[in-house]
């Protein structure tokens, strides 16, 4: 049994809340872990009151919490049961304001002692030390202290955030990669470790690219739209029906893109020469592409510009992503659940495709305290008269 | 030894260029594999012609392939010894076209046969199969195909990128989740496995908060800026020096925003009263706040707001990133490595903070085939005279 999943007989406890903390299990859990997702007895994770619904049951929700089952537990007065459950588990993920766990007599260096396999990841927005350590985290304050939004937006416009939650995305990301890490070093040496993850320092890592300029020439990067210092026309260009990015970075695809336009006069225009000038005077180039682009449909300029093999892709909307032949058929993106309350929901799928353990979404996500009974007598053992003495007491 | 490494005795073979591919590399690096760069003799990875330079070394690819030895070898005429490589490698990176390792005889099936405990990850901008596999794979084609380009930007404005390369980054982070979850599995099983990467899926389950209205609801997700329709005010505003950000969900936090900034007439206005309305009224309520702001300091306002217990933060630039005193001095986000040519360069550090293996650079980038005879002889025991007549034939 198991022989599909990379993490069998993995065992997590989540103690995470909204997006960046459930991701990090999701993706454990997609991968074949038995992730348990813990939660405030009544009331649970706030991300079940974000829209959009399925009767009554949140699918932001049912996105971030697939293929786990669900607990009801409180640290508080059920603190010694979860200790128990930490004897037997390999991973406790939680994404509590830094120093939550250590007043709950819950940190890693409690847990260690119980049990020293244990990996522990904490996730916060910035870090378990450090001087903004107690400050808020969301994706947009990450988005904010990162310098992303200082290089989103137009040239003369003010800076803007990725659309999607792209700093909660890579702080999930970057957890469920140091537990993975963390357990390939398990196996050599026995011994846990304590994981700590800042949203701010994932987003900051991941622009590296755009860090160099400054660490290397005091030169700080702006806003420039869609448009790339490195080469031209590489950018967004409007169509009749909407929007279409091209990426020509050398000499011979300009060629072959002005041939497809039927403007050989911009061959004989000395500010377009190079790419370097392309790039200097990348405004008035725009201006001339979207003379050709402006009057045609996207899916049509598209097919001839790859026709022509010069890189060029629609900007596509939700829904076009949703019920595109490649990403919904061929690759599988979205897959179906059959949630006890929902009913059969879709929902985004995993990115990672392995051959032989892919990670894919397994079960849906649980409604509060759905494996009650099923967790704590089977998994754990404990005695029923016990679980439902705690259910009695609002322990769980 | 190699106590503080999660991946003591993981050798990797690490043919990718540009981002994507050399992250997941650099990632597995910095967690303590041997990651040996596989370069084309003469020319090397692209990425070694992006600006910025130091001493005509680029640090682009410095940073993207810090911690990692560098070889040269002519895939084509230097097959067999590739081969030989596999024998006694336990990782595979490239991020070719797909079907190119086919084309050379080095695609996993045949790696495989060589070596039943490799793991081979195919980079690409839209994975290994489907109608779009063979189309080309850029971060702004990513973007435009994911629909993060769609909800990005203003509500008036054209469809914008992210400014920094974040659908390459998830590529990369990715690849590099999927190598250390089949290394787990490997453990038990002892076989190696097939890992499909493709950018475009990457950005698209990152979008699975958006996708979901589509998918629940039928609604397509828009551009809003830098609002979000669950609260208000939650949003950018303009100080008198800058920008930054609020991040108010509800109605306590709403009073105390409104004390703070001493406009009580706000608390008294019907479209203001309930998060909903806020959130309906959200261009008015800007007016207001920025009122308040436009005239003050980004620094004072934040320390204001943050005194008060509303979660904000300021819009920091590259510049201010790369000084920070959290990010860079207490987060360590900044390491300095020591190049060969490049002589003492700043590169920006991973995000992976694990207390008994971090994830550290643990050296400069290699100049083009530097550890040619290191690797070759000592690591694979090949001949001095092989090595030597590889050069001269320029195989390596």
């Amino acid at each position: 049994m198991n022989e599909n999943r990379a993490l069998a007989n993995v065992r997590v406890l989540d103690l995470t809340r909204v997006l960046a903390g459930p991701l990090c299990g999701a993706l454990l859990a997609d991968l074949g872990a038995e992730v348990i997702k813990v939660e405030q007895p009544g009331s649970g994770d706030d991300a079940r009151q974000f829209n959009p619904f399925v009767n009554g049951e949140s699918s932001y929700f049912m996105n971030l919490n697939r293929s786990k089952k669900g607990v009801t537990l409180n640290l508080k007065t059920g603190k010694d049961i979860f200790l128990k459950m930490v004897e037997t588990s390999d991973v406790v993920i939680e994404n509590f304001k830094p120093g939550t766990m250590k007043k709950l007599g819950l940190d890693y260096e409690v847990l260690k002692e119980i049990n020293p396999k244990i990996i522990y990841v904490a996730i916060s927005g910035f870090g378990q030390h450090g001087p903004y350590s107690q400050l808020p985290g969301y994706d947009l304050i990450g988005q904010a202290m990162s310098g992303l939004m200082s290089v989103t937006g137009e040239a003369d416009g003010e800076p803007l955030r990725a659309g999607g939650p792209v700093c909660d995305v890579m702080g999930g990301m970057t957890g469920a990669m140091g537990v993975l890490a963390a357990l390939n070093h398990r196996h050599s040496s026995g011994r846990g470790q304590m994981i700590d993850i800042s949203l701010q320092d994932t987003l900051v890592t991941s622009m590296m690219t755009l860090n160099q300029h400054y660490l290397v020439d005091n030169r700080v990067p702006q806003r420039r739209g869609n448009s790339y210092e490195s080469a031209a026309p590489a950018d967004s260009f409007r169509a009749a029906d909407g929007w279409f990015v091209i990426t020509v970075g050398n000499d011979k695809l300009w060629r072959v893109l002005v041939d497809l336009m039927e403007m050989p006069e911009l061959l004989d225009m000395p500010e377009f020469e190079t790419n370097f000038k392309r790039v200097q005077n990348g405004k008035e180039l725009k201006k001339h592409i979207e003379k050709w682009s402006a009057t045609r449909k996207v899916a049509d300029l598209v097919e001839a510009l790859l026709a022509a093999k010069v890189p060029a892709a629609p900007i596509l909307d939700v829904k076009q992503v949703c019920t595109d032949p490649h990403i919904a058929d061929a690759r599988g993106m979205f897959v179906e659940t059959d949630h006890p309350k929902a009913g059969r929901v879709r929902i985004t799928n995993s990115a990672l495709r392995l051959s032989e353990t892919d990670a894919v979404v397994r079960s849906p996500a649980p409604t509060l305290g759905q494996h009650n009974d099923d967790v704590y007598q089977s998994t754990f053992g404990f005695a029923p008269d016990d679980v439902r003495a705690w259910k009695a007491a609002k322990i769980i």
